[in-house]
C-alpha cells in the first residue's frame, strides 16, 4: 500500500529494536487479535469498519438529512470518546473559519463535555430564536456533563419549536436496550442508534457515536469508513512499527511522547489521540504520557524545551503530503523584509522545510523521532489514521501489560464529585468527605 | 490583599519545602529585582504595570478606535510571544461562540503563528470583499511566518481598498528604530507603537503587542493593566510560594506540571503559560514539562493517566469564583437521567463539586496539587493572573539556576529551515545539509 500512511521509525530506533521486543509485539498482536488478552469484551472496533452495510450508512445519511432539512444548528452532546473523534474530524476537514461563515450548511456546536456555566449560558444565547437539533449521546443517559446539557437544551427545543419539533429533530446514539436515554427515546419517539456493547468510548469513533455528527456537518463517511477497512486489512506491518518503536522508546526511558502536526486543522486529531493512549496506558503507575504540539506555532513556545529541556521525550511527527488550496508567496519589488528568495513558491513548500529542518534539529538536541505521513488531510486517509491509531494502541498497551481498554481511573472524582453533591445512594461518601474537609 | 489570586500550596509540598529552598527562593528573587542575574538586559517587565502612563492608554484606544471605525475583521500577524498573551486574554473574555455571531464588534483573527497553506487560503476567503485591518506584530519584521502572511494581507488589503485605507489601517509594532518592518512603516506612513528592548516575547503581553489586539477587540486594558500593577506592587507572597512549591515538587522527581482549569475560556491562558514556563526553565537539559489540560473534558482522557499513570508529575488547579452568567439545572417530572437532586442548583455549583472532588481523588492518587484562584475571570484579574506567572516564571527560573530570559533552542529548527530554503547567506549550510540528507 503506496496510497496511505506510512511509518518511518529510522531516526527513532537506531538499535534500540531487539528481536525480544518484536516478538513480544508479534505476541501482543496475536493475543488482540484472537481475543484471549484483557479486556477482550471490548474488542468490537477490531473488524468494525469492515462490518458495516449499506443499510446502516443509508440509516446515518438519512438521520442527517432530517437534521440538517430544519436545523440551523445541530448540538452534539457527549463527552470523552463521545465528543473527540466527531470533534477531531470534523474540525479536520472543515474550513479554519467555519464559524465566521454566514455561507455553508448547519452548524454542528458541542456540548456536554464541559460544566462552563458560561459556557452553556452563550450556547443557548447564540441558539435562541434559531432552529436547532440535538445529538446526545450517551451509554447510560445519566452521566453528568452531557445529561446537564441535555436537559438544558431540551427544555429550550421544546419550549421554543414545541414537543414535535423537537421528537423529530432529537437524536438519540445510545445503549440497544438499557438505560436511562434508551427509556427516553422510546417515550419521546427520538431516531436512535445504537452505541454497540463490546466498543468502549475511545474506540467509538467509527460508529454512529462519530459518524453521525461528521455526516450532519457535510462529510464523506463511506471515504471514511473505505481508509479504515484498507488498514484494518492492509495496515498490520505500520501497526507493527509504531507499537515497537514507542515500547522500545518507553523503555529507554523516553517518558513523554510529544504527538507533533505542521497542519493546524489537525489540532483535535491530536487531541483524540491523547484520550486513546492516555486512557489506553496510563495506569498501574506506568505508561508513556501523551502530549501534543501545533507546529510552527508552538515551535515558539514548546520548541525551546523540546530542543534543550531534559532527555526524556521522543517526538512523533504527523505529516500531511498535499495541501487542498494553493496560496504563492508574492514578490515585493522593495523585499525590506527579505522574502523574495522564496517568492513564487507555495506557502506549504516553506512549511515542509520547515518540518524537515525541526526534525532534524530535534534528533540533533536528542529526541527521537518518528514520522507518519499521510497524503492529504481526506476522510478516507483520516479513516485510515484512525484504525491505525487504534490498532496500534490495542498491540502497544498488551506490549506494555496493561488492560488497554478499561479505565478505572475515571471513576474517582466522580465518586468524590457525587459525595459532595449528595447524590443519592451515596450517603456514606458524602459523610466521609465532610468529614474529611473539616480537618 | 484578599481581592486577588490565592496560592494554596498545603497539598502539594507537605513537608518538602525545606529553609534551604525558601532562602534559595528569596535569594531569587533578590537577584531578580536588583539586576544581577542571567538575562538581566531583559527585565523591562519587571516594572512595566506601574510604568503605563496616559499618553500611551490613550495612544493605544485611539488606534483601537480607528481600525473599530472601518474594519469589519482585525487580522493580528505575529508568532509565540506576539501571539499568546493577546490571543489568551481575548479568548478569555470574549462569548464562547463569538466568532458564530454576526452582532457585536469587528473581529480579531490571528495570522502568521503558522505556515498553513489551507489556514492562510481559508483566511484570505474569509477577509476577501469585506474592510479589514492589519496590526503586524515582529521585533524585525523578518521573522517568516509573520513576514510571509503580512505580506500576503498587506498585498490583498492595498489591491482590495488601496493604498490609503491600508496605510490607515496596517499598525506596526515593532523595535523603536531598527529593522525592516520599522522602515516599511515609516515609508507607508503606518501608525506605530514599540516593542520594549528589554522585553522579551513571552514577556511582552502587557506592552502594546498584547494590548493593542485586546483593545480592538473591545476590552478594558487599564483594567488589566490595574490589576498587574496590584501584583506588582503586592504579590510577591503568592510568587515565591508557586515559585517555591514548583522547584521543592521539580527536586523531588516531580517531572510534568500539568495546568489544569474548569473554565473552557481559561483554554489558551495555558497555552501562553506553556510558553512562558517551557521557554524560560527549558533548556541545560533541564526543567519541568508544562503540560495542561481542559476539565471536566480532559477528566475523560488524561484523567485516567494523571489518576493512574507514572507519578511523576503535579497539577496545578486553576481556580475561578464566580460566573459571569447563570444557568440553573432544571427540575423535570420524570426525572430519567436522575439528575432531580441537583435541580435548581447553578451549573457552576456542580462544577465546583467536580473540582473539589478532582483535586482530592488527584491527591488520594499520589498527585500533588497546588491551587491558584482568581476571583473571576476580569480584564483586573486577568491582568493579576500574568504578571504573577511572569514574576514567579523569574524567580523560578533563578532557582533552576538557568538564564529565564533567553531561548537559544529556538534557533536550531530556523537555521535548518534557512538552509533548506537555500536562503541567501546560508549557502555553507545548505552544502552542509543537502550532503547530510543524502546519506
Amino acid at each position: 500500500m503506496n496510497d496511505s500512511i506510512q511509518v518511518i521509525s529510522k531516526f527513532a530506533l537506531q538499535g534500540l529494536e531487539t528481536q525480544a521486543l518484536r516478538d513480544a509485539a508479534l505476541a501482543a498482536k496475536q493475543t488482540l487479535e484472537s481475543g484471549s488478552g484483557a479486556g477482550n469484551d471490548f474488542l468490537g472496533w477490531l473488524h468494525l469498519p469492515s462490518s458495516i452495510d449499506e443499510q446502516q450508512f443509508q440509516a446515518i445519511e438519512e438521520s442527517a438529512a432530517q437534521l440538517l432539512s430544519e436545523c440551523e444548528y445541530v448540538i452534539s452532546i457527549g463527552i470523552g470518546g463521545s465528543y473527540l473523534g466527531g470533534k477531531a474530524v470534523i474540525e479536520a476537514l472543515s474550513n479554519h473559519f467555519a464559524a465566521y461563515r454566514t455561507d455553508g450548511g448547519p452548524k454542528v456546536l458541542f456540548a456536554g463535555s464541559n460544566i462552563g456555566e458560561d459556557y452553556l449560558y452563550d450556547m443557548m444565547d447564540l441558539v435562541r430564536g434559531h432552529k436547532f437539533g440535538i445529538i446526545v449521546i450517551s451509554k447510560s443517559g445519566t452521566t453528568t456533563e452531557p445529561a446537564i446539557a441535555f436537559r438544558l437544551f431540551k427544555e429550550m427545543l421544546e419550549q421554543q419549536e414545541g414537543k414535535e419539533f423537537a421528537s423529530r429533530n432529537i437524536v438519540a446514539i445510545t445503549d440497544a436496550r438499557r438505560g436511562a436515554l434508551r427509556r427516553l427515546a422510546i417515550e419521546e419517539g427520538y431516531a436512535t442508534f445504537v452505541i454497540p456493547d463490546d466498543v468502549g468510548g475511545r474506540f467509538s469513533v467509527l460508529t454512529p457515536v462519530g459518524l453521525l455528527p461528521i455526516a450532519v456537518a457535510g462529510f464523506d463517511i463511506r471515504a471514511l469508513i473505505k481508509g479504515a477497512v484498507e488498514m484494518e486489512q492492509g495496515g498490520d506491518e505500520q501497526v507493527l512499527d509504531y507499537a515497537i518503536a514507542r515500547n522500545a522508546l518507553y523503555q529507554q526511558g523516553k517518558k513523554i511522547e510529544i504527538l507533533a502536526n505542521f497542519t493546524p486543522r489537525l489540532h483535535f486529531l491530536a487531541e483524540w489521540w491523547k484520550q486513546l493512549y492516555g486512557e489506553s496506558e496510563g495506569k498501574d503507575h506506568k505508561g508513556i504520557f501523551p502530549a501534543s504540539v501545533d507546529f510552527t506555532t508552538d515551535l515558539h513556545s514548546m520548541g525551546q524545551w523540546i530542543q534543550d529541556g531534559e532527555r526524556t521525550i521522543f517526538e512523533t511527527v504527523l505529516s500531511v503530503g498535499d495541501q487542498q488550496h494553493e496560496v504563492i508567496i508574492p514578490n515585493d519589488d522593495v523585499d525590506l523584509d527579505g522574502l523574495n528568495y522564496i517568492a513564487g513558491k507555495n506557502v506549504d513548500y516553506v512549511n515542509k522545510m520547515a518540518e524537515l529542518g525541526t526534525r532534524l534539529a530535534h534528533i540533533d538536541g536528542g529526541v527521537p523521532n518518528l514520522l507518519i505521513t499521510i497524503p492529504a488531510v481526506t476522510e478516507r486517509y483520516l479513516g485510515q489514521l484512525i484504525y491505525f491509531f487504534e490498532k496500534a494502541c490495542g498491540v502497544s498497551g498488551y506490549i506494555l501489560g496493561v488492560n488497554p481498554f478499561d479505565q478505572p481511573g475515571v471513576e474517582a472524582y466522580k465518586k468524590n464529585m457525587f459525595a459532595l453533591l449528595e447524590k443519592p445512594g451515596h450517603e456514606e461518601a458524602t459523610a466521609a468527605i465532610k468529614a474529611r474537609l473539616k480537618q
